[in-house]
């Protein structure tokens, strides 16, 4: 007998038949006699219906009303789905964000979690009860509540597992596992059986999209264990762990395409010390996250500037730039969007060489400009065109994974 | 400076600009120097939405789990309210049943209000933010969510006029106020300035509809003054209160109809002391109302006797009255549903005489058979052919409002 927990978005309980389905799935696994925390998302619709009611109000709500709005969508996915269990005859029990024990700081909309007191869903297990809880809530100390931001049910399914100990922690989602790169358009894409928590982060962050980034963060912090599965096919999934096998002759573990990149060029910085440390002081205290930075040699004692930023943040980063130009002595701030990232990632690149020139060759073969270049120990990152972007990925992934 | 607590249904939040209207209403209420609570139930549709879902998963969802989903449209519509208040820049917060304090007994979809923290609506209005509270809704012993049933939207409000000791209480709905009878269906009715509780018990439980009887019992309980009015048009409505001024030359404040009436006849029951006893006994087993009672006497030491219940509960009581024969000793049951019961209500017939006659001449003079009557301090009631019931309310009607 071992303690399960198992998480279902929101487009795993879209429909009566997609909770039957879930609902057969959590039996089964209580069935065989272990216990059973379920988490759950909002309706896929739910959340847009709501968006869409909010939308014709204000475009600009608070963020406390926000929450409390959006919360209304997992307190109806919880009831159904324990109403379908009880149908089938298990034994089961809905859970809110704060009755489950869910208690964050204070910032609306993208809360964090700061403790889960477990004490109820920890009776409610005893009663042997199956314990849905809504994911994505908690409460913070006005007793208000809260919702986690994008992924927040994945990161309340975590932070479950951590804090009950959980032998097992399910994401269940409509894709069998993770994958080298995306299967809808990469052919000889490969489902991995095992994948490192950094491996996984480094593909979370580069637009793979399996699972959010902050619960890897935490699975890792506390060494939980995740599966990622399909809620629709019962195939084993991928898990994610702290040292992943490698798998036979794969150097490495994904190749991931990401759109989301502006990159900005700011020419003739004077050549100065202290210069790069303005521009990017400048930057953080709008909160803009910079990713790759290229720094060459321009004309007469200055520097060109070039780096990325998310697309969504690049009007306010050249905004402020203007604004600031005194500070920095810069010249001419460029934006260009028609760029994209592709990486590969993989712990295995660390102990082999080789690695990046082989990816630098399956772009030269397909006649493939590289803009930038940025490394890490488990990552090789290059920009190149937005339009070449998918013939990259399957280059690579061709030239590592067969 | 006053402190008014205003409700909403879920008609008056239906969509968006009737969500403004209401905020224009409770922000003109709130910038004349008004404290102001809003109690808000949920929008008409959401409720019909969840149900349909509920009903799509099984036909017998536990009462826990229906109140856990129901809850969430009341969480929906306080929260778009408070958007739209605070877009108009109003200083707004909405808070759950359990927010507000709403503690109840662990009777799921028909809880009772138990008591009433109202530590932090107090806490709000101190800092002059009009607090919307989610109507219908509390929170048990087992902090789990609980729904008052019909109409609690109005009870909720009625106790937090009591527990803030308002200065008023005000009632929107789609009508003006409470009328002398149906006004879509008697020209001549006159809307009331003025009713008394006791009075507005009796319409209501005759099926007047605009007031829930909860509601205006915790307020005759407590005393709170009630003003039922419209939300769409600002016009003055009816003040429920403890004693209400007659209007000129009325004797009676309504005339109302209910066809929810099953008319049940048990034949030849032996003429014999404990004998009603013990057919009442056996229905009140089964929570049965019986309302009108007649008895007659039959043959050879027996009587007929027949009263009326509700039509959801005749077929109940034909069964256990069937099963139970050998106790009370009884012949026949019938059953009739082609019945209505027509009634006037109002405290001034106590002083007058000729109220009865002059309702029963009304009634002959349309040839409306009368079959059974039932009177009380301040109310007639007369149980004639369904068929008949519409001209029997505007033929006495006539006769007793000019």
């Amino acid at each position: 007998m071992a303690l399960i927990v198992q998480k279902f978005g929101g487009s795993s309980v879209a429909d009566r038949d997609r909770i039957f389905n879930v609902a057969r799935i959590v039996s089964n696994t209580h069935n065989a006699g272990n216990d059973v925390v379920v988490v759950v998302s909002a309706q896929g619709d739910t959340t847009d219906d709501l968006l869409a009611k909010a939308a014709e109000i204000t475009h600009d709500p608070s963020g406390r009303e926000m929450d409390m709005l959006l919360a209304a969508g997992e307190e109806i996915s919880i009831a159904l789905l324990t109403m379908a269990l009880q149908s089938m005859g298990t034994s089961a029990i809905s859970l809110t964000g704060w009755q489950a024990g869910f208690r964050t700081d204070q910032s609306y909309t993208k809360a964090r979690i700061q403790r889960l007191d477990t004490e109820r869903i920890e009776n409610e297990l005893n009663r042997n009860r199956v314990v849905v809880v809504a994911g994505f809530q908690g409460l913070n100390k006005m007793d208000d509540i809260t919702t986690l931001g994008r992924g927040g049910s994945d990161t309340s399914a975590v932070a479950i597992a951590a804090a009950l100990h959980a032998d097992r922690c399910q994401i269940f989602t409509d894709v069998e596992g993770v994958y080298t790169a995306d299967p809808r358009k990469v052919r000889n894409a490969k489902k991995l059986e095992e994948i490192s928590f950094d491996e996984m982060l480094e593909l979370a962050s580069l637009g793979a999209q399996v699972l959010n980034n902050r619960s890897v963060e935490l699975a890792k912090k506390y060494g939980v264990e995740l599966e990622v599965l399909s809620s629709l096919n019962p195939v084993p999934g991928t898990v994610v762990k702290e040292v992943a096998k490698d798998m036979e002759g794969m150097l490495i573990k994904g190749v991931a395409k990401d759109t989301d990149v502006a990159v900005i060029t700011i020419m003739d910085v004077p050549d100065v010390p202290g210069m790069s440390f303005k521009v990017f002081g400048i930057l953080a205290q709008k909160k803009i996250n910079v990713d790759i930075i290229l720094q060459a040699g321009g004309r007469d004692n200055t520097k060109d500037l070039t780096f990325t930023v998310p697309l969504g943040d690049a009007e306010t980063a050249i905004s402020v730039l203007e604004k600031n130009k005194a500070r920095y002595g810069g010249g001419n701030v460029k934006l260009r969007t028609d760029f994209a990232k592709v990486s590969i990632v993989g712990a295995g690149m660390q102990s082999h060489s080789g690695v990046a020139s082989r990816m630098f060759e399956a772009l030269y073969e397909s006649n493939i400009n590289i803009h930038m270049i940025s490394t890490s120990e488990i990552k090789i990152s290059v920009i190149i065109e937005k339009k070449d972007a998918d013939r990259a990925v399957e280059a690579i992934h061709d030239a590592f994974i067969h």
